[in-house]
């Protein structure tokens, strides 16, 4: 019963498997099984009990099916797998049966097995978001000096560059990054509290089992157990929210430009099953699909921090999928952002073609800059729509500067050959570019 | 790789299946199927390819993870599945083979296929949800004399009755079904539309194909074919919301109800793994999880309408796991609720003993605005405070009021006499019960 | 203290006055006024304290901002006024102030003062919807046989008209329009429990005095009091988000047929400060924004449907802005797509100059399932790319057509006229635009 | 036409008057006159020019309301306020005129004044966060040793401190703040991008008259302008989201001990219009509603940042109203949680005893962990299970334990005497708490 697809634009082959049945049990029983062996080291229970314990606790020997059918009656998963666990060990060895799961609570166990699949998944979209910021900084190296015509309300503005662009896609997803895997390195935590948040059941021990538990499963331990304080988990499933927004941006511009009236750029590959000749932007509607999904995962997961006492009903339970979906979605986000950065091809000379048809448009704000120096905003803003008005009439746009005076009379000779060149008239563009892949 | 675990509670195993790959497959294929026939009917392919179609178009046949996975090439999961199906028509009948999809695309298949889940997971809600109006009928038909305390802001308020709270639930859950009812039905139509919503590739033959298609395959077909306007599924999510809102503010009732320190109801079940005597709101924590979640998803869903032209990049892409997400976890909801709605247990005396523990509490608003007749609002909130302080320090309510004029002139002996009994003080609980129960 | 600058673009006029302080006042008083009348045409108050009430009961004599921050300490703006309200009355007449506010609480005469000013929202939403609705009906027949190319993930498919564009554009519209008129109607209906709901402060007289309430205030009572069942709000606030969405999806159609490079249709107006030449969406930026908000809101309006016991503490207290922001907002989009329906420009010209550019592309559909017939779909298939690619060589596509005996032996004479029409080639396009006008 | 009633409960009258339309004109108008003056010091407009703009930008002489309305048109505030500001500016000084906004685009001036606003709004919000943090600290220490019962799914756990409590509210809204704190620091930078983005109408003078100009305001210049990059302003509305969700955990946890039934916390006020003894948890009604509302707001945030190239439609234009409320209805939220902080008086006597009601039950973690050590797990329940049994018959806890002998053979004397101490049974409390005010 895998819902390979429908979710087939919304997860990868990798991050599936992450966060599937097999992967959720080994977390869990990895779990148990370290607790086990954290309680042996600190001499509360018998190292036999905790050798026991590790041998029953393999993933293969259990019933996800059954035991997410029992958790309904428990709204909880850790407790039917724990009466699995428990009998497993019993058949084992007898004596040990009775240290399964001592002194911890349903909650804990789920709770450290999600920062352990938390850990997992980071990697996969770490190895991902290293190969998308790199194809983008060779890509903005590459069009450095490649004009086009920037676009504002999507109407021509004035020139940019490509690289400029592409620096521009590089650097927020840069930033969204570093929020991710900060969030997600703060959210991928020990949780252990016993039944509520005080590990009362293991008296003195307590601090020592916490070490050890924490050192066998290679997670920091916070200043206190967590259980109805989610604001970590909350900030990491935002932080997907804000990398999806960043991606989803690149892609908007992406397909975009991969219009048949526009054509400077193209994804790879992208089919129809009706139209042969189609090239679609099939990784950036990916992309945008994640994006569209984000903002509503995000208000869930903050929708459940409203937590009850000491261990909520609802909020916590709401919070696997939702948290599991974040990842997923955003991991297929990334892996196509990746592909369409690491395949994409620019048409610079449509570029240049496109900025040369919008022209008179994307000179606008120069001619309008310049003639405000001799005669006022209200007046500049009329001559450089006379100017644009014979521009489109078929006059050459130097011929039609040369008849309003207060731009021929201010327009110095370098000024005046720098209006058939776009290239001339990109201000801070590559300084912008140069410091932005600095900086990222 | 199933997620069963992380979404126990966000799913049923009726649900599950519905929009499981195998299911999915079906009805994708049926949709192919249907197709061909509604051709070979109005005779425009050879009713020998249609056999042919109808054969191959067998699920087990075809690797769901497979075509999930190639879908990520076209953003299309019809796509790798029609490239699918061509060739195993074509092994079996060659010249079948080219009237595979013949006129479609995919997003026809796609949108009917789930146009046939919509209305299969519709049948299983409704079952529950029939389960559970009958039950809350029956269970605030047997307490419609249960007097217990309103609370409002959680605090004790006036008399009410256990009786008409249930039948406020009931009457919520009535009307948020009857929406999610219509918004499904108005949801589930044929998308039948061609390259880009005009059948052009049909020609004349569209019409009688559209209608052969519809009848096959039970669907009304709507005046046009709406790819890109996706508001009926959008307005299906919504409902789902709707429901599960409704649904949620039962069950934060019975979990309130349920605390040890009121302990006026009580689900059935519900355990901890570290606390044995613990009975817990299980099954309203599972409630609560969806109504947690559903906002998100709704704002996903309408997130995603503004679509560009005739088929849109990413807003469509994202629909898929959104809507079958909003059913599912809303059926799990349905699904505890009515486990709670026909177990629960109510505890009459101790809503009395709750009560009349309140008591001065309770009657302050009579108080007032008995005072209120003759000496006016605030002389008269002032008279109210001083009886409940009396009240406080243990002095009997009918001793407490006689102490003050205003009131002992004012109170009939009638009155006077009602002042020991709320359900003198039910007001029309009981004519408001039944009306709910009527129009539901 | 008003907030017009940064809620320009997220309100009108008309909506900004009726949810501002002067309405609410006078919405919040008239419910006082007409509960005093009830009662004493009931007979339960005098007519002369009435009288009282009603003549005190003026809107500018209360400081606004002075209650809401009065409201801060009760969380209840009701509370702070009927204060202000008595002491008017006191001064007027000393026995009237008894009777103000007699046997109601806050939440009574807030949400029935809501639905008063949701009335009247709803009528401004039709005032623009009814207009929004003619002017895209004479678009659409304007435009009926004005052919353009349709495009499916930005990129162009098979030819279609601008007349169904826009008949589509109206009827999803209209759709959207039902529902928000149906979900107001429902949601503007009295609120009238008292206390909690059972309306025992008023004994025998409570269905008279409610009967006489809601004719005078010309709303509709429904079964019971809803006070903690917000789901009628929660639909309307939906709806809001589902015409909006409808709105943003004709919007975003229109903003990308204004591109510079498509210049298909423009929408009137839209400078910009930095570039005098720009014709910028402005119209479409607002219904945008308003369709990028509004998901958001509903979420927040979902979330507080899970209401505690006979009244919440703070899920109703976070309704007021939501309900007012979404409806002000819609508005708002009503308003601009009102202003760009009437005023849209579109150059059919250009559209039929664009589809010839695309050509080769848009018969893609046609020439696949024509060479269908003969060879099947895979070679069907490669032999359009070959069409395709010769005409991007520069040949003609009827020439082109010529070199594939798959296709030259199966097109008949007329369809190889038709090769050259884009006009013959629009299947169902003005059947369905005919169809989706009379059903609007 | 305020909205002070509708949002009442959703702003400060502080955070009121920063987004006020006076606040955001002085801030939009100081971006103009500090734009003039770091061209007059950079050398690129005269001096007196300069002089005559910071002149004439006075926000008390332009009317917000026609430079809102007239805003629709171009959908940006900036362009109607620059008009406005030409024309004084002329008035005074008419070669000044031309220098006004002079190489800059609308957006530049909203964004940077929109930073200028938050930095404001941040120094209030951070003002009720100290007053929160110090008065939580306080009570934490005051309640350090008061025992109370743990409640997990809203059932008696095991005991815990009320100290704990509280040091778990301190650093959920610690760790809360210094997220918003460092989003907002980081969301409040400089924008300053010309026309779109590249400074090209300021040539070599862009950078000194960037640098200028953040001198100016006081505001960091980032690496290049963000105009179509809004992750640092969604970053901030999430960060906000955040908090509103501890404080609304902390505001949950309130309004659950304030029950009549539990008694343990009371905040202080909180009065009703129907019934004078009521104490309503009003301010945590103000916070509930907050954390209610803020997951949508977020939500609308995230949806904003998928924008088109340079500058978008709609994408940018949704965030002013976004922005503003959601940092008000935070500062509201922090103020009324302030205010319980600083009010909030605990019952101890009453924590104790609901603890002494709840013994057995509390104490059955204890038992069943003791037990295991004999019997293993499941016996372990099944004794525990009876001891409960025993207790609710009215036997003392230390007898029904006698009768068991898994227990009564493994218990020392000294837990034999612990079982009638709930502080001897706190496990951690007090080691956490002190860790908890020490980090935050």
């Amino acid at each position: 019963v895998s819902r390979h697809l429908l979710d087939a634009l919304a997860t990868t082959q990798a991050l599936c498997g992450i966060f599937a049945d097999a992967a959720v049990l080994r977390a869990l029983l990895a779990v148990e099984a370290a607790l086990a062996r954290a309680q042996a080291d600190t001499g509360i229970i018998p190292a036999r009990a905790a050798d026991a314990i590790a041998g029953a606790a393999h993933a293969e020997r259990f019933d996800a099916a059954e035991i997410a059918q029992a958790a309904r009656r428990s709204a909880s998963i850790a407790i039917p797998l724990v009466e699995a666990l428990t009998a497993r060990v019993r058949a084992a060895d007898e004596a040990a049966a009775r240290f399964v799961h001592y002194g911890a609570t349903s909650q804990d166990i789920v709770d450290t097995a999600m920062a352990l699949l938390v850990l997992r998944a980071l990697e996969v979209l770490a190895g991902d978001q290293r190969r998308l910021g790199a194809a983008l900084r060779t890509l903005s190296d590459r069009h450095s000096g490649d004009v086009m015509v920037a676009r504002t309300l999507l109407q021509p503005a004035v020139p940019t560059t490509f690289g400029l662009k592409v620096a521009l896609w590089f650097h927020a997803q840069r930033r969204a990054w570093r929020r991710l895997d900060e969030a997600a390195r703060e959210a991928a935590v020990l949780q252990f509290g016993g039944a509520a948040g005080t590990l009362a059941s293991l008296g003195e021990h307590a601090p020592a089992v916490t070490r050890a538990l924490a050192l066998q499963l290679g997670l920091a331990a916070p200043a206190a157990p967590w259980q109805s304080d989610r604001d970590r988990i909350a900030a990491l499933v935002a932080a997907c929210g804000l990398l999806c927004g960043a991606l989803g941006k690149m892609a908007r511009d992406v397909s975009l430009l991969m219009q048949f009236e526009v054509a400077e750029a193209a994804e790879p590959g992208g089919g129809s099953s009706a139209m042969p000749h189609k090239q679609n932007p099939a990784r950036s509607a990916i992309v945008l699909a994640a994006a569209t999904r984000l903002p509503g995962l995000v208000s869930s997961s903050l929708a459940g921090l409203v937590q009850e006492h000491e261990r909520s009903a609802g909020g916590w339970h709401a919070e696997w999928p939702v948290l599991a979906d974040a990842m997923q979605t955003t991991g297929s986000a990334l892996e196509a952002a990746r592909d369409i950065a690491e395949g994409l091809t620019a048409d610079t000379g449509r570029m240049r073609a496109n900025l040369e048809a919008a022209r008179g448009a994307v000179v606008s704000e120069w001619l309008s800059t310049v003639a405000t120096r001799s005669v006022g905003r209200d007046q500049a803003r009329a001559i450089t729509q006379g100017v644009l008005a014979r521009v489109s009439d078929g006059v050459a746009l130097e011929v039609a500067v040369g008849e309003f005076p207060a731009l021929r009379d201010t327009l110095s000779a370098d000024e005046l050959r720098r209006l058939g060149d776009p290239a001339a008239y990109l201000g801070q563009a590559e300084q912008f570019r140069r410091r932005l892949l600095e900086e990222g």
